[in-house]
């Protein structure tokens, strides 16, 4: 039986391209092999953009080589364009990500371009992936779809219209990304409701931030309505530029310990993952961690009973 | 129409007596100013316990005085047995909450007697009420209700059991907490829910900690299922004395901003809320305060719709 629930790990992406230091490759390389050992299933481990604007992301191609050889799960790159997806492709990624803003501010502002023109963007990586390497998976990772710092509310049909022409345009699976921290349960429920309702099984990720403390909530209440897969970030690396000493994403350890505690099935061995820290603090000395399962520690006599490891 | 849900702070009795520090008595009433001034309409003010073993609550009847002065909220104190119930009677409190452990270890190691023998003493404050303040509420509330960090595993058979007795000695509602933040969401359906159908209405104040991150998804667990009280304390003060770093009790700013965000309504003025860490700042000096929403602030543009304050 496979795990009940998919944990996708971007920290190695999302992670490293939010911290100011640059992590070695080498040092990269020693995480990787931590978190393969964990149980991870899928990985986003680079971005494909100039290195100019992300030194942290110069090594992308040589990462995804790496990764390529370890066995069992899913190697993930973000390309922003036609140009990095030729770029991952060539590296040999098994799945590429598109970011698309559902917030006409926020994609305006960042890709001078609507939500709607992005899906032409999208449409022209679908065609170079039938093109070239026609196995390969296209995710659309939504953001702002909860909530925009610059427009404020998003309305939830543009998330919907936005999802359908997605799907329509025909990527494998549309995420639903709490950018801003502004996402709550009800919300989480309602608006994955739509989507699953509007694109059915090409609904894909929860990628929930812990902003405002509620990361874990918005992720139970994803579960309760279907959602399967949910990004996450070891030692909640990355994702919050703005909220000084609060972490952005949701901790991939407690993540885990949640489902695991619940009795859903991650595949993920809970001590390795914990583990997968000690390289990750080596090869980003100074850099703050996060996660309150790794302070506390586990449980008293807890045991995986559910994970299939 | 009354708010939807009911937040019960508990920093003043269990975040006090859980610091080294002892606050003085003029900075705990600007507190309970502050924390009145906000919406909440009930509050765990002290403890009555010998002021030998807990110096930090040595004021308890000048606090519970004080607190009985702001209109329109309910003061509540812990008392370990029949003496600390009569001086939180004379006192005048509206109610008193009983600490009784579900489990056995805890329970022996803690007080010497077993959980049903616990029930015993519950009695006898029950009798005592009858006697000189039957208009006062009396409530248990069961600790380690979801895992013990000295016997491990609680049996849910022993919690409704418990349950039971406590509500047919005639305490008014009885409470869940996780003591030592072993609770995961489908536990918290699972239980809740059993002593839903063995106690009825009954079934009181879902009191979580935040040990291993999961605080607010097992409210959210809770509420699912029908819980409508919350303990929590502001700033997420107290409630975890062996994991350093990590706070114990519910945050009550997160908590609240968690059911608000939702449309669920607390009564509770955000804004204000969170201008009531600045007097719990200054009486306790050095003294680390958690919570997320507080550092990241409330989103742009948001509104409060849902809160009849």
């Amino acid at each position: 039986m496979p795990p009940e629930v998919l944990i996708s790990e971007v920290g190695p992406r999302d992670g490293l391209q939010s911290v100011k230091a640059t992590m070695a490759t080498a040092d990269k390389l020693r995480w990787l092999d931590a978190l393969h050992a964990s149980g991870l299933r899928e990985i986003e481990v680079a971005s494909f953009v100039p290195a100019r604007l992300l030194p942290q992301m110069a090594d992308a191609a040589q990462v995804v080589r790496h990764a390529l050889t370890l066995p069992g799960w899913t190697v993930m790159a973000l390309v922003p364009n036609r140009k990095g997806a030729e770029a991952a492709l060539r590296a040999g990624v098994h799945k590429l990500t598109l970011p698309v803003s559902a917030s006409q501010a926020h994609s305006l502002a960042n890709v001078r371009k609507t939500p709607m023109a992005m899906v032409d963007e999208v449409r022209e990586v679908l065609a170079l992936r039938d093109a070239v390497a026609p196995g390969v998976k296209v995710e659309a990772g939504m953001s702002t779809a909860f909530g925009c710092t610059l427009q404020g509310d998003v309305p939830e049909d543009d998330v919907v219209r936005l999802a359908l022409a997605l799907a329509e345009a025909g990527v494998d699976d549309v995420g639903l990304s709490d950018t801003t921290g502004m996402a709550n349960p009800a919300q989480v429920r309602r608006l994955f409701q739509r989507v699953f309702a509007e694109i059915g099984a090409k609904t894909g990720a929860a990628h929930m931030h812990n902003t405002r403390g509620l990361g874990l909530a918005n992720c139970l209440a994803a579960f309760d309505v279907g959602v399967r897969t949910f990004d996450s970030s070891l030692g909640g690396l990355g994702g919050c530029p703005y909220a000084p000493g609060a972490s952005g994403n949701v901790v991939t350890e407690d993540l885990v310990f949640m489902f695991e505690a619940m009795g859903v099935s991650t595949g993920i061995d809970l001590p390795k993952l914990l583990a997968a820290r000690a390289p990750l603090a080596q090869g980003l000395p100074g850099e703050p961690l996060y996660g309150m399962t790794p302070e506390a520690g586990l449980p008293k006599g807890f045991v995986q009973e559910s994970t299939h490891v």
